[in-house]
């Protein structure tokens, strides 16, 4: 079979951790692992209703094909949302896509041909990865520091890209409560990206998936709304804040970028379906939004302070974590030589699970770091989870200081 | 901006169709332009039912992710419907898209590099032009005849195609009750193509929409089903038996082919979702398939019959069209010389719209040919209907007429 395939797909492979995540599921083990929100912050309620009305009032829009670029009440609902944060933008600069990671995809088409690099930071979102990847493009790495990107280094890197003649196309951040690391930017650092964006003459893709689930620290700008030239992307979506069953995001844009990304849809799946928008809608259109995120901003930061408490309880010397202000995970550093997928199988012994770090490289570092959510787990999970995990990192580092010493 | 885009990008555009098809809203316009289905056959109490309950009674799953294969049960349910219509898959042959057009897009990235060929009809569906024009194919259209393509011509295609070094990847058909034409392919020229498959080493991509609709003609066995060398990929949807507004469909294939598709699908969106694919699952779990779709069969064999009894009353000599025995659409073909582009803005004066059929010829003819649906109209509108774009024809045909006189 292999002589079909085209050559992204010869490349490609499922993800690794979402193979892993599989060994995640047994009930009695307590899981870090997901990426998926907590079903409890879920409006369920005002869901099921205005799903039944929806159905029932109005099947011949909502059960029907939508427009490719989205429902315009969709839309205006959510322009509403983003003027709120300080990002001002028209009808034809927004398009609904099929969640977040369909975002990801239709820039990659529109946006890069082989060979065409892309910088991401170090770690980054794997889904992110995968897309880039599916269009053949090259991703070159920099390291994420407490504050956001080492920007430095990623001007040393564009240099010498530009000195060997690459082609590069954009710089891709997740600059608030990033997936995986939790890490938010700084203001400074986020006025540095677009002078250097302006400078190189590079766009900017800005994936803002936790930027409304900050429950810690002072507000701060996004890069869209900074945006003077119209060379920040931003992708917005309703996955953590409402339900990702729902599968509603939005990209914002230039005109000319909306209008290239419109296009792609049409050939990616034609339009989003049409009851989930209308779902969207209603919500954002009878309930009260900054409420009902209150609610989850709450019910994070409880589990977040959970986990960080018994991080500091019972973790060893020399292991590091960062300290989210918003989002659902927390990033956890071991001492150099301790291999997290080796190490995998003797927390699953322990019934714990946390997601590997390596694959979120693309330098393909990462081997003594893990992914923590604490999204999922009850305050209680977490303290007995932790517990369990700092078992297993001992073990393993009293294993690796006997094998140093023979 | 031009600079930023990808060589893709730079080549599609939206589709002429779909901007077209804006100006057909009016309510005053009798359309015969859209592709949708008649929103009265949808199943709309009993899914807002569905709806409410699966959200109430199951939200952690109903609005949480789903798996990127999809939802087990609902894949299940959709292997009962394929085994009833001779195709048998195991669980692992099937995944879930997000409705067919993703297929499309999912098969496009699997197969083809820039330049592949891909072998269509003359005319084929538009959405399959652009997905696979997305990915830089070269679609080479082969003539569709009254009993499907025209198989000698396909041959010497490909025989040509080899001898300069092309690399063929597939043959795209939409054999029963095609959009746009309408036309169902013969039993033999179906065992036919799979032969020129086997002998030429091709694969076969079968798009099934509108096989469940057939309302006329005898039972005829898909290419699936006669498929023994795991050559053909089959497309099926529930957007023309249950509602498009959930996007739901199916893409079965190998278990090597569906691997691929899964990991491209993981970049494309993640997982089509879970609240759709969950009233799907149940609809068909809880309620008579088979009764729901006669429904369906007699609604659109009365309009189809209205319409080709108000073409035979009202059309002049030398106009031709299909007489589908299923689906959605029948196909007209002016006398050479009229232009339906040209003729479009004649007919919205007349207030009647069609579809101009060259967007869907790979090769750049059809200026004489038009797509009329008879999903949407009423009866009466039917009648009516054909009555006026008879009237546009006539006076198109004399302009014509006296302009050759000149």
């Amino acid at each position: 079979m292999e002589r079909f395939f085209s050559q992204r797909a010869r490349n490609i492979r499922r993800s690794v951790l979402r193979e892993l995540l599989k060994f995640t599921q047994r009930p009695e083990i307590i899981s870090f692992a997901g990426g998926t929100p907590d079903p409890e912050t879920f409006p369920w309620e005002e869901l099921a209703e205005i799903a039944a009305r929806e159905i029932r009032e109005n099947y011949a829009q909502s059960l029907q094909y939508s427009t490719t670029e989205g429902d315009t009440g969709l839309r205006e609902e959510l322009l509403k949302i983003s003027r709120a944060d300080g990002i001002e933008a028209e009808l034809d600069e927004i398009v609904i896509t099929t969640a977040s990671q369909q975002g990801l995809d239709l820039i990659a088409k529109t946006f890069l041909d082989p060979r065409d690099v892309v910088y991401v930071e170090l770690p980054t979102y794997i889904g992110a990865i995968q897309a880039f990847r599916a269009m053949e493009a090259k991703l070159v790495g920099i390291p994420l520091e407490d504050d956001g990107m080492d920007l430095d280094a990623l001007r040393k890197k564009i240099a010498a890209d530009r000195a060997r003649g690459e082609r590069a196309k954009f710089i891709y951040v997740i600059p608030d409560f990033q997936n995986p690391a939790g890490v938010r930017w700084s203001e400074e650092k986020r006025r540095e990206l677009l002078r250097i964006a302006a400078e190189e003459d590079l766009l900017v893709v800005e994936d803002a998936p936790y930027r409304p689930l900050r429950f810690a620290g002072k507000a701060m700008p996004s890069l869209k709304a900074m945006d003077e030239h119209d060379r920040v992307v931003f992708l917005f979506t309703l996955s953590k804040i409402l339900a990702p069953g729902l599968r509603i995001a939005a990209l914002i844009g230039s005109e000319e970028i909306v209008d290239k990304i419109v296009a792609m849809k049409q050939a990616a799946d034609l339009c989003t379906p049409a009851l989930t928008q209308a779902l969207a809608r209603e919500f954002l259109r009878r309930h009260d939004l900054e409420e009902h995120m209150e609610k989850i901003r709450t019910c994070y930061r409880e589990k977040r302070n959970r986990m960080i408490e018994a991080l500091e309880r019972y973790m060893p010397e020399g292991v590091r974590w960062t300290r989210p202000e918003g989002g659902l995970f927390l990033w956890m550093t071991l001492p150099e030589g301790v291999d997290t997928e080796r190490m995998f199988p003797k927390a699953l012994e322990r019934k714990v699970a946390y997601v590997i770090g390596a694959p979120f490289f693309v330098d393909g570092t990462g081997q003594n770091t893990m992914r923590l959510s604490f999204a999922i787990a009850t305050p209680e999970e977490i303290e007995e989870g932790i517990r369990r995990l700092a078992e297993v990192v001992k073990e393993e580092l009293a294993a690796l200081s006997a094998t140093a010493q023979v």
